[in-house]
């Protein structure tokens, strides 16, 4: 067992000379595992009573005749052109109201009963067809599950899950605050979808009312996780154990993961970052990515060699830049990495995505050579990290309804968004060399010393308190402007803000301004100021001790942070949107007493990860994503990939996997 | 009697040990009028068949128990859900074809016969219940009228309201130019709603066919004020005398509201300025607001205590602000100041609109403070104001049709707005310290020494010989480039521009540029010159005096900017649109002769403006909305709050009311 | 005989007496030629039963007893109100699935049996009417054809269009490579047409599926010729020779002018720049009109005397400037000189459109005199032009397959825009005086020294053998960036890239990067730097000689510019997307060996042209677009215009004809 290393392969679109072809390269790239099958639905059922595995029965012989390993899906990723002629209830209804006709992917209702019916019948009749065979070592359901369908059926399934969720009308509209604009229901069916037709004034962010959007936005996330139960139960019927996963695609609106993911038995992931410039974003992901599951590992499942193709503009990934990252996503947690795709298409709207192998069919390309290269470390690594977890001290939550609830919110400011305030707090962390796991907030906080909960909008359950407990106990939590506001309703705590957490904060927040992007008011901490934008809450200290203050405004010389005591710890409170630099000073600050800076944190542009094995084997992980050597101190133990003493210096895009002794 | 203080009260969203709060809360900031009811209508009328007024019983004999005054509306500011269920029609379809169900506010065809009934109803069998009650000294019939319609119902109006207006097809043919593009209509119900589906191509301001659009701007003002007619009619059916309005937006384009005053028994309005820069802007829309009523004092029906919701950025009212723009209402016509809202509402779109209570219902908040100090003001001041009337010698002409013509107009730019040119020249005169009328085209001029008319595109009935008739006798006009372009068919006059006002201007127009806004051309006026931009007509004297020329481009040196002689007056053309230093020193050379400089015109940032009490008592107010303190000239008087001399000296934000001796 | 001077006259939109007025006009501005009818088909066919002639005889009795010369129109340009609420299926169907009602112009569904049968009755009754007319010197069919519709009709004729190009399903699913996300069709009912509600994503040049996308384009082009056709064979039926055209529009990429051309009897085309300062581009255009139908003149139908009126903003043409440029389209082979309008039509939306004569009827306007003197100028000129074609050794290739292909394509680069490039390299040779043909890729090339054929993306049937033959026989090739890409199905070449030019080109791309337009990659050439952007593709000479090289990035001093050796000529490959100095170095190497860089390249602003009679006559038509005098070298010949010996100096806006001796 290694690290599978392989990808997407679509060989069906190819005659067979070409088969043999790839198979010469795959062995010159060290690739040993196939993901085959994602598209397949209308080729193995090209009508509505007729399954033909051939082809796949071919491809699947094919790979394991090799001695490959297959990650084997479902090849629901779209539907089949006949099934959306004989059935248009199959296809979706969007946003603006517009029922949609063949086209595309991703085009399935997933409250469609034809379509929940033949998808589940050709997953099942894959397992029952493949089940059994020692090459298939997980299975692939669906693709990059997401989107949304506005259709008549979905209305019927929201009303469905309101029901299960309000049992009655009268807490549906306590819920909802229906007496707001005369909005009171009183039948299920005059309940519409939230969509430009009914509640929605500029997009999909604007709503006039949250909570029905709210809600269906966590419908639409449930609905399409059935889709994937509905596979995974088929797969079931025929295969008890294989593990069944889905791609998800890191830092997604539209699904909460965080209710996916019990559902996996793995989680996997594409990833294709916004741009070359986010190493701690695509960090972020991987870490969201890994606390789906409590920690274990995650498939890296889709990466490009070289380009995107969807973008506006696709810049190319660097010598060693493909290597760097496939090593982070392994520092991060990742048991497997996977490329998509293994040859590029000829036509249609991937032809120009980057592959292993491309339209020429050459091997002395560039990125076919760093491809062979790294399958050559992958291999000479060995299993050494499979199963291996990162030790973390740290948490910083995520949480799905704060960022649905916070970004569609009227008020105070569409300026703030979710992700940014996220990000930023965790390139504080990035940058200073932490070990952490990104947490769902219904995760046990027990054994960490610092939480991290920035634009914790929604406060849900008993979070309050065990964020409290986390200071009680000594140890020290960290939020934001924007935390504490509303009920899982959406409704507004009708005490001080940041309303259950008020008391652990030691503040109360009567007012707050909101400001164009223009508009800076700098914070002092200490003798440094930071700039501050967005939107300033002036913050009462109730208790908590000042540690910034606005400098601008009428509101100069007042609180904007604060740290509470609270039992043996202490209790962060961030009223404004400080720039990075202002985020990592307090985040310094905060972590300094737990003694948890980062060994390497000097080093602004290295990364380090650390990893255990089951058999308690450490692995440091140390990645240069700057655009200079680095010198390093002396580093005890082993480097892995070539069983020497650590280097003492790193260069551009390299990378150093310590065994520390 | 006094000037009525409160706003919007809500209590159907909240328990009743709210209320009880909420009225203590009221005592203490001096609030003695509440507008309840206005999103009521799905709490009134829970279904088809059933009538139940419990709530609002217990509402009103709240309020009234206390004392308070009530403005009472009947509540169909949005429609029920099983009204929009059972009867799809009563839901608009918009701009773009797209029939929407039930969701959001100001949600009714305004054509639909349901709605037309049942909203008919509500109102009449509301007025029934509560006539006669002696608290009840308004009634607010809708909310915040807007919005478009293009259902087929509104088709059919659209029809009739054609028939009306044009008799015969051969007219509608002949105002419509349908010879153009082979538009002809041969049957009343070929005529389509001009929409995306039809006439427009890139938006409700790009049409194939101006007068088509046009006419559906006025018929669609038109509409909805049938629906306001049908309720002050339903409500006068059981209440003869008690005043009803609606409240209106200012500066708002949709709503033609100088055809709809005359029928309501005065004018209110919502002030939400679009940011905190732009108090001559607010005073023009309170001047419009008073011109309504042929200078009737207004109610400031809402205004938010602090901060709105529903921007992008919701900027937060600084400390005595709130005052000072209350202030500014009152100055200039009000008489009566509410807020929006009395209590913040937990949920939905403006969760996160101010309100005098917030969240956690204290009173110990900057805010609550700064209403109940105006509370108390305004309880000093007592009814000295009421019914006063601004002396104007001044009017500014506003025109919805000639704003909705030069908006929809292919050519010559589409960068000149309405609002731009008139809010310039507003502001000069505002600068300037003049009070004026804002008036609509329809207005008697007899009593006006100096009248402006800012991008008077359309020239209607006999006002270019109202507006000669001024000059004659010895007064000034003012227009602009792009005056006296179209008859009220949009129909361009067949004769030298600017059209009927040729004569009265003394200048001919063959020619004019239109240019992006990165282009200047500056116009020297004496011996200064000032920024022109967008649009540069070339105008040839026909008598008129050159008092401006262009320095730039082929027609260098030419006029730009003209003084006729016109009987014993004069007739001012600006042939470009000047920047606000241009425009004021135009302005400032047509009021010297009149000796209309404001007596405070020295003062940019103090704002003045004078009432006059029904008993000849005479109240000057000035307003100081720059950032310091400025020294005031000796005023005969007597401060009106404190019964003191006048001060002389005027903070930030601070108000100055003297009752002249 | 002379060039017809004159333009579009729609008196059917006003009274007799105007029309007394216009024809004086006429006379006193030399105007001899009307098209007249372009939208008269709702007043010739008032009904479905019933034609009405005697509006448009009046017309023609009274442009023809003047002696005028007519251009007749179908009238076609808009269907009737009659006939869209009759008929729904003739309005259209917008990408976004919206069927259109009656509005607009430009509105008939192409597919529509009942538009085709009656446009095609009122062009035969037309004809039948008017044939035989002596001054009627061309028929005008449609008016500006464009635009597209989806409509289930549409999709009817786009599923028989493919079975005529494919024959089978199989065929058309190797085509369309729908292999790819399980896009495989069993039945042709299945596919739709490519919208917003099926293969597209983020609007027109977003789809899943680029074959499917730009087989719409060509059929809906084809869709709108058929229409052409239809009416072109009706005129035919009663007028056997009479020259037929409809008005192209230049650079339009909806329709396939060169798929067209065969069908016209001579090309002709509206010019309206998008802003003033593109001499260039309006000459690309001409060229590109004239070499249509192989290089004979064509018609210059529309251009405006003063402004437009649908732009954003509509500048005026300064004095001279409607001169210049009508010289211009004389220069580059236009046999007529005509306007659009007449007289200013009052009302709709092209009411600010300038014209001739405008709304006030002088004849003592500047814009008025300047058309007049033209018309004398023209009048001067006589007969001497007609029928001169232009003498070329260059070649520029433009492909609308290719156009269409690039810019619907994912990856590389949403940036680089088709006209872009083209206009890059046009422009290169216009500044060196270049005489050029603008050619589709099927022409001829035998005759041409030097072959552009820039962003070149697609190769369609013997392309690559004739451009191979340009340079084996001693002439030069040169191609840029992003061609040789795709197959005419838009499958990409499983070679090395540039495809099936990799030969010619003597180089290879593996690899290629895209940048935002903010990040800049000189490229070295000899001893200069000059800015590339966007795209950067790394050249690999497989036997070619390197121009230029990359100066940044990590691929610095690799190849981006080569030059190849190919029998006796060279083939030159530009790997990325230059500035407009870099291209025009390049070009001006091109093309120096062959001794083709015009005589007056050292003067930038002066363009140059010559036209070549059929009686061998050559004139030289030199047009400064500069801002300064330039002065002239001698030159041997005769000022046509003055028949005196031509200046030697040439001021702004001005124009020099010589007859060359």
């Amino acid at each position: 067992m290694k690290i599978p290393y392989g990808g997407d392969y679509n060989p069906e679109q190819w005659p067979a000379e070409v088969w043999d072809e790839d198979y010469r390269l795959f062995d010159a790239a060290h690739v040993d595992t196939l993901t085959v099958g994602v598209f397949t639905w209308g080729l193995t059922q090209p009508s509505h009573d007729e399954y033909d595995f051939s082809v796949l029965d071919r491809i699947i012989a094919k790979a394991e005749h090799g001695g490959r390993r297959i990650c084997l899906a479902t090849g629901t990723g779209a539907h089949p052109a006949w099934l959306a002629a004989e059935h248009p209830e199959v296809t979706r209804v969007d946003f603006e109201g517009r029922r949609h006709r063949f086209g595309q992917r991703h085009n399935s209702c997933p409250s469609s009963p034809v379509y929940r019916r033949l998808s589940t019948e050709v997953a099942r009749r894959i397992a029952q067809r493949y089940a059994g065979n020692p090459a298939i070592i997980a299975w692939h359901v669906g693709n990059e599950y997401g989107g949304a369908c506005y259709c008549p059926l979905c209305a019927d399934g929201f009303r469905d899950w309101l029901r299960e969720r309000y049992s009655s009308l009268e807490r549906l509209n306590e819920a909802w605050y229906t007496r707001f604009w005369s909005h009171t229901f009183t039948d299920w069916a005059q309940v519409e979808p939230p969509s430009a037709l009914t509640e929605h004034w500029r997009g999909p962010d604007h709503t006039a009312f949250q909570s029905i959007t709210l809600d269906y936005l966590r419908f639409m996330s449930d609905a399409m996780l059935a889709n994937f139960r509905d596979e995974k139960a088929a797969i079931r019927s025929a295969d008890p154990s294989t593990p069944v996963t889905t791609n998800f695609m890191g830092l997604y609106r539209p699904i909460d993961y965080h209710r996916w993911a019990e559902h996996l038995d793995f989680a996997s992931w594409d990833n294709y970052p916004p741009d070359d410039q986010s190493p701690a974003r695509m960090a972020l992901a991987h870490d969201l990515m890994r606390g789906l599951k409590d920690g274990a590992p995650f498939w890296l499942m889709e990466q490009t060699p070289s380009v995107t193709a969807c973008r506006d503009v696709n810049p190319l990934k660097r010598p060693g830049v493909m290597r760097l990252w496939s090593w982070q996503a392994v520092a991060h947690g990742a048991d497997a990495v996977l490329f998509f795709q293994m040859r590029a298409g000829r036509g249609a709207s991937e032809k120009y995505h980057g592959a292993v192998i491309g339209h020429s069919g050459r091997s002395d390309t560039r990125v076919f050579r760093e491809v062979a290269a790294l399958g050559a470390e992958l291999e000479a690594l060995g299993p050494v990290t499979l199963g291996a977890r990162t030790p973390a001290k740290v948490a910083l939550l995520f949480d799905w309804d704060s960022w649905w609830a916070l970004e569609i919110s009227d008020g105070p400011s569409r300026l703030v968004r979710y992700l940014d305030v996220v990000t930023t707090y965790h390139k504080a962390l990035w940058t200073l060399g932490v070990d952490l796991d990104v947490a769902p907030v219904t995760a046990p906080l027990t054994d960490y010393d610092v939480v991290v909960a920035p634009a914790l909008h929604m406060i849900k359950g008993d979070l309050a308190d065990r964020l409290s407990a986390v200071a009680a106990r000594g140890g020290s939590v960290v939020t934001t402007f924007l935390s504490g506001r509303v009920d899982e309703n959406d409704n507004a705590f009708l005490t001080d803000v940041p309303g259950p957490l008020a008391p652990l904060m030691g503040v109360r927040v009567d007012e707050w301004d909101a400001r164009d992007n223009l508009y800076v008011n700098p914070v002092s901490i200490n003798s440094s100021t930071y700039p501050a934008q967005l939107v300033f809450e002036l913050v009462i200290p109730q208790g908590a001790e000042v540690i910034g203050t606005y400098t601008g405004d009428f509101y100069a010389g007042t609180a904007a942070i604060t740290r509470n005591t609270y039992g043996k710890g202490h209790a962060w409170y961030v009223g404004t949107a400080l720039d990075q630099a202002g985020v990592t000073s307090v985040i310094r600050s905060v972590l300094a007493p737990h003694d948890l800076l980062g060994s390497f944190a000097a080093l602004p542009d290295v990364e380090t990860a650390t990893r255990v094995a089951p058999d308690g084997s450490r692995f440091l992980f140390l990645l240069n994503h700057g655009p200079s050597t680095v010198d390093l101190p002396a580093i005890n133990g082993v480097n892995v990939l070539t069983r020497a003493a650590p280097a003492t210096a790193l260069d551009p895009n390299d990378v150093l996997i310590v065994e520390l002794s």
